[in-house]
């Protein structure tokens, strides 16, 4: 990726190093080093506050360049740094909420001689507003989305399973584009593609926060489709992430096998309402918090409030950043008082869980404009009835 | 999952721990839930030494039992800990290899008056032999992995890209059952369902430790199909992970686009005869590095060396423990002086990489018995000509 591109980037994370008086970060994950080189490399970039970054490579053998520098293993580093003229630190941060303890405690004590900080929240803030580049990726990713999304109809077949459903759905998100592995932060959230949904199985109650979970098809990866055939009756719902270019769109869109009983369509249909409720509010300094509250509060109003974000088990947020992973800054949930900032990617995801009929509502991606906010995934929002 | 097969599990890391004076483990991370528990939750599994296991639960809110107690953080563990009446531990173990940096400390600080030590190589270990059920999920997912893969040649449509060939095996592993989930030990490696490997792009130099990597189709995953169109004349190799539930058998087969030079059938032939000759002598006692020096030599006598695991950037092992993860115990590699052990199962992955052919060569899976190894997944073993 360009200089044009990342350094921009680099600077976003600079800026607040700077607030905490950081002279250094070394970078060693795979999504931040996406971030701030463009591309998964095992090695680390090392960014000094006042110079251009420097890549320590060690696989693949075939990137060179002015400020790579190959190596076996991260100890060369200091001694590298003193060569090319560098000073080493005297605070670095690292990235404590992602590398293990002892991948931590390993790249801590080859700088000895620095204070060693956290560098997380500083990266995951820096993410959470996009590039104009970042912002043009999601717009392309979410077209190819929404080309996807047109075709489920095609794929259904009279007395087919929820997983060969999701399966063929799976296969049209390949064919279109999508990359394959779907990116969550922290280490719990295990997810193949998405999850498609049909009936009582959105009810089973997930080992993360979702609003569905679904029983999966083995207790090594309890979400998701459970094998079972789809059913007269029944909603399906469809939540298959858009990694087309590393960007993850968010889209959910709701399918049934023949027609649902009356209340799905207006809890549905309180979905979307809400949603255009809120997309008429939201902008930059509309704060997260007031968001979901003003989301408990319309679907109490509406009668929903016992089925939204899930029945039983109900998750607690309506929304979230989306970026390099499904699940990035701010989130749309109780306590947080952040406030929505221009260039923030965000998806809302306003869902009813239905006992006897599944899942209904409505998820779209969001990017935070100046005054507003404008909605990248387009594809009809009711719900389509299949037929085969 | 019962008793019966999760009380050996337990007591297997429970050796261990006593040798270590270790009096409790806390168990928090996906594939040691699902080893100690059955199955993934959101919460923590406490093992003292010398009782029985605890699970203390925040998601699902489904999951009922005498030894389970919900929270909604870890730092009420000690608190239930003393209700119950058990002792808190003197020397307790975490997992420092898994656990992030900031969740380990916070672990760690719930047990502030005991010693906290790393439990990750006694989990690893533990799980580097298998018992009886879980080498019989082996067997079944094998016969899957097996059937999902002698259809591959049905798939073949002239023309197609490498991506499109592999999205038509990924859905056809889907439909015989592969769950999805690719897991791996360690941050690093991001694997979507595996690799299929077309021509030259076999010869594009990996991040991972890989013999081949593939260029992919984005540098934020740059590993695997590359998107171009299959020709005349190229090797294919197609290793798509076998997840059936939970254990990862672990597979490979070339097929090739027409007739191939005679050089890549011999250099196929060494693979497979250094394979047999491998099976030949493995048995429990046997040295990792030996194999992998066995290996090393036979390929250079066969004049393969310079191509044997990957060409210009050579992977440094021959196989490795397959599991829960697809990297387990142990690694047959230079400088591990690791013995096979009988229940220990295994892939063996002889390969090499021909330039403007591609890859060629063999894997399977295998469990070492009392006196031998034995091949869990049968395909046929030659290379398979594609035809419309």
């Amino acid at each position: 990726m360009l200089q044009p591109e990342l350094k921009p980037r680099r600077d976003k994370i600079r800026v607040l190093m700077a607030q905490q008086d950081i002279d250094a970060a070394l970078i060693a994950c795979n999504v931040n080093l996406i971030y701030t080189y463009g591309r998964i490399v095992n090695g680390y970039i090392y960014m000094p506050l006042h110079s251009p970054a420097h890549l320590f490579i060690k696989r693949p053998n075939n990137i060179k360049g002015e400020h790579v520098h190959p190596i076996r293993k991260p100890e060369q580093i200091p001694s590298i740094l003193k060569e090319i003229g560098l000073e080493l630190p005297n605070k670095i941060m690292l990235e404590a909420d992602e590398l293990s303890f002892t991948e931590y405690n390993r790249l801590a004590a080859i700088f000895d001689n620095a204070e060693v900080v956290s560098g997380s929240s500083i990266i995951r803030t820096a993410r959470s507003t996009k590039t104009r580049m970042e912002i043009e990726k999601f717009r392309r990713g979410a077209e190819k989305h929404t080309k996807a999304y047109e075709q489920i109809p095609s794929i259904y077949k009279k007395g087919m399973t929820d997983l060969e459903f999701s399966i063929e759905v799976e296969r049209i998100m390949r064919l279109e584009g999508v990359l394959g592995i779907f990116r969550t932060y922290g280490r719990e959230m295990e997810i193949f593609m998405g999850s498609v949904l049909a009936g009582d199985n959105a009810m089973v109650p997930s080992p993360y926060d979702f609003a569905l979970g679904g029983a999966g098809l083995d207790p090594s990866i309890p979400i998701g489709a459970s094998g079972r055939p789809l059913k007269e009756g029944q909603s399906i719902m469809v939540d298959i992430g858009g990694n087309f270019n590393g960007y993850l769109t968010d889209m959910t869109r709701v399918f049934s096998v023949g027609k649902l009983p009356d209340e799905a369509y207006a809890a549905h249909q309180a979905c979307i309402d809400l949603q255009n409720k809120i997309a008429d509010i939201a902008k930059p300094g509309v704060i997260c918090e007031d968001l979901y509250q003003l989301a408990i509060d319309f679907m109490q109003e509406a009668g929903f409030g016992k089925y939204f974000m899930g029945y039983e088990q109900q998750a607690r947020f309506i929304g979230h950043g989306i970026g390099l992973e499904i699940n990035e800054l701010p989130v749309i949930c109780p306590r947080n008082r952040q406030a929505l900032e221009q260039d923030m990617v965000i998806a809302l995801e306003p869902k009813i869980v239905l006992p006897k009929i599944g899942a209904v509502g409505i998820e779209n991606s969001w990017v935070v404009t100046g005054d507003s906010i404008e909605k990248l995934t387009h594809c009809k929002e009711e719900i389509i009835e299949l037929k085969d």
